[in-house]
């Protein structure tokens, strides 16, 4: 992270005529100081570029020593069994442990404005690091942890411009890949299944199947894109589509793998077999859809390991953030998934 | 919360022969005091029964306005799809927010002591209040946070004694109320699937399930408890222990849901009909089991609600401990859950 020139709270109380004691106290949330008061000090430490997290730090308690993975408990993934935080926390904890961190989970219901809770929480310095997930094509949780100088890392790509550190799973492989197999077994009308949401990965999932049709010779069609809840609904809502199609497709690419769920059953009451009258592939092969028959194919992940790598990559930006001579690399990985073959894609 | 006698900061100053401020700096876990002074320091606090959570709070930077809810990661609810926290955390959050606090969920990884890790938590004042959850039989992390006077809320009961808040599902009521339903339906030899945990739950369950052969009027057969995995692979694991024995149980209740998925496959793989050939009932109506053919008899709760007052109660402990008049009523509640008929247990 580059060192942007510092004001210090000394500055800042000068700036507004106050004593130090008591923009410390506004900084800190602190009930001794009016709202008026409070206001008027934020909106002045953000004129002057005043950092509380570094400056104020001195004055509070002490660093939180604990880094903060904001998480929606309204979203698919969550809803229909949640795997993937679960096991990515294995290894993010361990690891954060080890250096004396905490791990620390914010969930952000379904009545809260994602950005506003995160905003929160970096104003009120909850933890010394952020860790977003569900991240948006263009994201302003990113400028804002980027204006307040909060070291954080995006766990997932965004279009958001500006340095930061990045950790992804390889959307746009595994579509590109399953389109390329799918193809060569001889599918030619291939549904794509995503989410209705505007996370990146939504994007970047469209971008790899349409590189994959390419590559195969087959035509983009747009009315085989639907977007559905990324749940097991929305299976069962993609399933009641395409078997509404006349020109029906004979294969489908899901980017949330509980989908497949919905759509088995869907298919099933329609007097179709999944893998037989119908190709699947999953995104993440997920123990949730373990015991789906016929087996489902999808992609694996070592999340323990992914998370382990996420625990690395916030250490290093606290690093980067803390030390005077630091300075951040903003490491973008992209991690690849091995493709885990199933009985539920058959050649057409 | 029962109102100690408190020692105040000076007192254990006095006590030590030293400054305040060296106390204050011990407590706050700062690198300016030596590790032996601040071990010197925390015993002399514990000996005294010294408050660092109330008298301390004025040296800190402020209250942290959070509520800490642990869980581990690698139970089977957790590794199978977990939507219980998710649900949960919907409502929990959304009620503490309304107040100004935030909710952190703290994920213990496998390879961490449950609770060395809660005491961790408790000694960094990582939060004003905690909810502990997996809460087992004899829980030490109970002693320790009233030890600490932090208020808490137990997420399950416990054989521990002391006063402190409680909330848990009706385990032996569902146990019972499946028991009484499957030997009104002619099923004599009912197989129980216990975990192989510790957990409070397992000795509750177990109850009921003895309490509903009485009124039914059937023996109990200890050969017919299994203790296994909490997740999917426990119910595969159980159906081949079911399959492999001479006279073979009509039916099983199942603590943990997501065992049925297992289940399920495993009577396939062995040419048996789940609801035909053997009767199951589930524990909790699971969005993960929805898509189980034939569909699963379990037990409704509204976890929205259940998480909503989980934070009305850790609320209602914060006030009895921050005022001065403050005292808690201890609540203890057990809420009771609606029975889902599936097709699952069908009649011997």
């Amino acid at each position: 992270m580059k060192k942007p020139q510092t004001v210090g709270i000394r500055e800042l109380a000068a700036h507004l005529g106050m004593a130090i004691s008591t923009v410390s106290r506004a900084m800190n949330d602190r009930s001794e100081v009016s709202p008026e008061t409070r206001k008027r000090i934020l909106a002045e430490a953000e004129r002057l570029g005043y950092r509380p997290n570094q400056s104020g730090r001195s004055l509070r308690s002490g660093a939180t020593k604990a880094i903060a993975l904001t998480m929606r408990t309204d979203i698919g993934r969550t809803m229909s069994g949640e795997t993937f935080f679960m096991a990515l926390s294995e290894g993010l904890q361990s690891t954060l442990a080890n250096v004396g961190y905490d791990l620390m989970i914010l969930p952000c219901a379904s009545d809260q404005d994602e950005n506003e809770f995160l905003y929160r929480a970096v104003d009120r310095r909850l933890a010394d690091g952020f860790i977003i997930s569900n991240v948006q094509r263009i994201d302003p949780r990113i400028d804002y942890l980027r204006k307040w100088h909060m070291p954080f890392v995006a766990l997932g790509s965004s279009e958001t411009k500006g340095d930061y550190a990045a950790l992804d799973l390889d959307f746009a492989g595994v579509a590109e890949t399953s389109v390329q197999r799918l193809a060569s077994r001889g599918h030619k009308r291939i549904l794509l299944g995503l989410t209705a949401q505007e996370t990146n990965n939504n994007y970047i999932f469209l971008a790899g199947f349409k590189a994959g049709l390419e590559k195969a010779g087959l035509a983009f069609d747009e009315r085989l894109v639907l977007r559905l809840h990324d749940r097991i609904s929305g299976g069962y809502e993609l399933a009641s589509k395409l078997l509404a199609m006349d020109d029906r497709p004979t294969a489908v690419l899901l980017i949330q793998e509980t989908m497949a769920m919905g759509l088995y059953q869907r298919l099933g009451e329609g007097g179709l077999q999944p893998g037989k009258d119908l190709a699947v592939i999953g995104f993440r092969e997920n123990p949730v859809c373990r015991y789906l028959t016929p087996s489902l194919t999808s992609f694996r992940i070592d999340l323990k390991h992914y998370g382990a790598r996420l625990g690395e990559m916030i250490i290093a930006e606290l690093d980067a953030a803390t030390k005077v001579t630091g300075r951040s690399d903003f490491v973008h990985e992209v991690w690849p998934m091995e493709l885990v073959p199933g009985k539920s894609d058959a050649p057409a």
